[in-house]
This record gives C-alpha cells, sequence and structure tokens, in this order.
C-alpha cells in the first residue's frame, strides 16, 4: 500500500477550475483497480490550496496512474494553473493497518 | 463535514513511541459518533513525520473529540515526543463530496 499526498497551490481566482478538472480526474482514478481512495480537499482559509489524498495498491499502481488518458488531460489541463510546483510526499499507513 | 490534517514532528527515535500512542487514540477516536474518520500516516523518508487525517462530521465533533479522555491522554502522552509544535489545517472534501 502506497499512500501520496499531492500538494497544490494554484495561481488566484483558479481554485474553482482546479477544482473542476480535478473532480473529473479523481472520478475516473477510483475506477482504476490499484487505487484504493482519490480524495480531493480544499484549504478552509486558502481556496487556492487544495491536498490530493491517494492510497495506491503499490506502486506499480501508482505508475500506471500516471499512464492513463485521465491523467494526462489532468495533467495537461492544470500545468497553467500552478502557482508554484506540486509537492509530493509518500506515506505508510499506520491507522488504519491496511496490510490486514 | 470537517476535515483536520495534523502535521507531527516527533524527536529523532521516538517515531515507535509516538505511533503506538496514537494507535490507541486512533481506536477509541472513531467509536466517537461524530468522526468519519480518522487515519495516520508516516512519512516514508523520515519516519518523524506524521500527519493525522481526521473527518469529523461538524465543528462540534471536533470540539467533543478534544474534551475526551482518550484525546486528553493522548495529548499528554505525545506532548514530550515533539520536535516542534504541531500544525493543523482545516480543510473542505471537494472529492468524494461527502455532502451527498
Amino acid at each position: 500500500m502506497l499512500i501520496v499526498h499531492v500538494h497544490v497551490h494554484v495561481k488566484p481566482e483558479l481554485g474553482e477550475e482546479f477544482s473542476r478538472a480535478t473532480v473529473e480526474n479523481a472520478r475516473a482514478s477510483i475506477q482504476e483497480p490499484g487505487i484504493v481512495r482519490f480524495d480531493v480537499v480544499q484549504q478552509q482559509d486558502d481556496a487556492t490550496r487544495f491536498v490530493l489524498i491517494e492510497i495506491y495498491r503499490d506502486t506499480e499502481a501508482a505508475a500506471a496512474h500516471k499512464q492513463t488518458a485521465h491523467y494526462a488531460k489532468w495533467r495537461d489541463a492544470v500545468a497553467p494553473m500552478m502557482a508554484e510546483p506540486r509537492a509530493s510526499l509518500k506515506y505508510e499507513a499506520v491507522f488504519p493497518d491496511l496490510q490486514s
């Protein structure tokens, strides 16, 4: 199991546009067999900041996600919206224990 | 619905001790009626860094959590483990839509 948190900061006024593109990608992503969760959250006090919480069955599933048409479409659509490069952090589950 | 991400940085070598105390708190917390999820993750490349991903039904549920015995026990147990103050960020759900 691999958990990835992607921290996104979009340009001012682009929060809604980013949301729309990202929900479309999330809806398609959760259909992938290797993806357990694909949550998107928006910071309460700063609508230009988001976190994508991605849970993959394994590292192969994370690599497979990057090969999908919906990922490519999302990546290209949001590229001009970024206020700064995305920061991606990898985590292991502590609780709940996703192995069991 | 209220989503809170708590970023934790513990002192070197205290990752396992923090994990144990935090799993105990998480197990009790998910029994609270106002708590939807209480996930704990540990950063892959730095075992001293954690995120608690807390999903509450509403702000009252978040306040109620702080009144529980298990929260107080956890707070006191982990206080001396912190390498720096915890940072707490509040989010709204974008996907999935937790209102529906």
